[in-house]
């Protein structure tokens, strides 16, 4: 089996298996070439996916198909979840939400937090403001930037170290990581920040 | 296949996948009960691990017994590696090398570059001044620490954020990251600090 890129995922995948709760999983913004629900499949998961994009989904798809996977990625916004209540163990995003401006961010978790069973896990991770983007681009105010990716137009929102700790206010906090990468991408060096959480949902609460 | 909890080395594994070398590996400090060695050799690679303790040793042989492997683990001290030069691809340690004395980690740091071949690839982890535990214990300079674990003193060495970096002087960087993590450990919140290093080997030099 390949390596998956989407290495932070690694530890969310142990702390699902180690739960002992029901394989279902939900990535949001599940497509792309290298789509991580291929890896929860591996390992037995029943996989469920949203993706805006059609291109990402296709590729997602192909991905699979020579694995003889199906990963169950349907075209959707992840603001407006077109899944039923606590209907997930186990709901993540990765390197998506952040493609979204603030208040975006936060109608998407608590549709997250909808779908998600009580003693469910999420995982989610942002870009935060040690990123060497950050400034970049057009300015729209709180950190949050349109800049220029494969020249299309993307959204970025940046958050400092506790700021998305807000989010997560009915949940317990299982795993936060905050990550600063150095690496040479295109020839130049540059410097990445992340900030990673695993979180446990609670019994009857947020409804 | 378990997932390992030694996650920051999907990466690596997956970057000496890449890099179309001869699969051949050596991990100093390379025992107990989770070994990570077991990760590389579900992945094709010769693998040969030094431990200066013997009781690890064990370990982590039960563990890749269970799994039909064998690990070639030895006993050792990664100071004075008893391996020739340029014998391996691949040489790494995982939260290892900083249980000594900086004057040691360099030591050890020179024999592992002693041993990597041309072109391979070394990775190495730290512990950053920005772990709880700084502080704590018996002081021996320069950020160095005698400090109780499981009832035995043990040396925890801790960097700052650039200091590292002058023990990697002739190799490349490819990927350095630093993490803060947050977690629940017995009860309470943690905050640990690390830092990760994957290097390249250059050519005939540093010899």
């Amino acid at each position: 089996m390949e390596i998956f890129k989407q290495v932070p995922l690694y530890r969310y995948l142990a702390l699902c298996n180690e739960s002992g709760l029901k394989r279902t999983v939900l990535d949001c913004g599940a497509g792309g070439d290298s789509p991580p629900l291929s890896l929860f499949a591996s390992y037995g998961y029943t996989t469920s996916g949203i993706e805006l994009n059609i291109e990402q989904i296709q590729q997602a798809n192909q991905f699979a198909e020579k694995r003889k996977q199906k990963l169950n990625i349907q075209q959707g916004d992840m603001r407006n979840l077109p899944l039923n209540d606590e209907s997930f163990s186990f709901v993540y995003s990765y390197n998506s939400i952040f493609h979204m401006k603030k208040e975006d961010v936060k109608k998407a978790l608590n549709e997250m937090k909808r779908v998600l069973q009580p003693h469910g896990l999420m995982f989610v991770n942002f870009l935060t403001l040690k990123d060497f983007r950050v400034g970049e681009g057009v300015d729209l105010g709180n950190n949050q930037y349109e800049q220029i990716e494969d020249d299309e137009p993307v959204i970025h929102s940046y958050y400092d170290y506790n700021e998305a700790d807000l989010l997560f206010d009915e949940l317990k906090l299982i795993y936060k990581e905050e990550r600063v990468v150095e690496r040479i991408y295109e020839g130049k060096k540059i410097r990445q920040g992340f900030i990673d959480y695993t979180q446990l949902s609670q019994l009857e609460i947020g409804k």
